[in-house]
């Protein structure tokens, strides 16, 4: 399985989407070939539903749809993958266990990234990138940890946390595989432009 | 895989049990041999974490383990089963998907009953059988509603909801294969000898 480069969407529920759904759509027609589900509290049934519901939506636009921690969830909902972060299931134990699935981890660090893939994760999510407004405390990489995480691993890493459309290109220039979007696309005044100007960025 | 009867303990740390463990440790104690971890909320690999703690425990007293809800700390704790309610996965795909567990279905009427077997459910938790002053819009089913439930059915019925010690004969005599119970074992005085009581109640 080849991941897709570029914009990787996560839904999120607090900006412009009034769903999860909704949100998943202003990515994907944005050019966003890699959707995370992440919905962190609700009823399983509901969260299987509307993670099919998604899937749906992704593979109609030839994407691969990504669920954050549940790994019932993903299972249930048939989705591509799980993406497991430092307070949700071992890497290693679901690679274990769930064959089947894309397994995404996080990295703060080099040391995370060698780690996340010496137990099996099939990409990482590395950051955050830039300091970031609404997470003040997360540790900051930077460009010059973002190379050194890419550098480090043979998985394709998507550089999340504080990411703008204008530093796409250096991004884009440590080597890695595209760039984890909440905020710079669902909070936009016209997200599914937003979303498609980091797509044309990224492949521009 | 033969469930046991009598007390089905479901832990809580609303009452006196400080910690899920805790709550299990007074059950175990207590002569329960079947352990439903009931967590609601927080991160999954705490959750995943303290679920194998519990099953470690109900190893060491011969019980089962059963994780309410949450199917992947099911699986990634070693649990013996998992019980699905009616906001959770659906007992069939549940059923397809994780074929090494019990899957335990509620019921609130003869027909949900006839529908969680018919979808494969390996026992059922059938209520509420009384009326609880925490639960007043609970459907109630009764004594003889849980006596229809058991003839319907050729699965092992817990009697959920409202259960107290003096309800324990007559809850026996319509065939239920026993009682799950949180309050009135957890929020009693002395818990373990609460739990003791509701078994030789049981047994007796
Ligand atoms: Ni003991």
């Amino acid at each position: 399985m080849r991941l897709p480069r570029g914009l990787y969407g996560i839904t999120d529920t607090g900006y412009k989407a009034k769903t999860h759904l909704e949100a998943a759509r202003i990515f994907l027609e944005g050019g966003s070939r890699i959707i995370q589900y992440r919905r962190k509290s609700g009823p399983t049934r509901e969260m299987i539903e509307e993670a099919r519901a998604v899937g749906r939506l992704c593979r109609d636009h030839g994407a691969l749809l990504i669920v954050d921690d549940r790994v019932d969830v993903a299972v249930l909902a048939d989705a591509d993958g799980v993406h497991v972060g430092a307070e949700d299931a071992p890497v290693d134990e679901v690679r274990a266990r769930f064959g089947g699935l894309i397994v995404g981890a996080s990295a703060s660090s080099v040391e995370e990234a060698v780690d996340g893939v010496r137990r099996g994760a099939d990409y990482l999510g590395a950051g955050a990138v830039f300091p970031s407004p609404t997470k003040p405390d997360y540790e900051v990489l930077g460009l010059d940890g973002l190379r050194r995480v890419v550098e480090a691993v043979r998985v394709p890493v998507y550089a999340i946390g504080g990411v703008t459309l204008d530093s796409v290109p250096a991004i884009r220039a440590t080597g890695a595989w595209g760039v984890a979007v909440i905020s710079a696309v669902l909070a936009a005044d016209d997200p599914v432009r937003a979303a498609k100007a980091f797509t044309e960025a990224w492949d521009g």
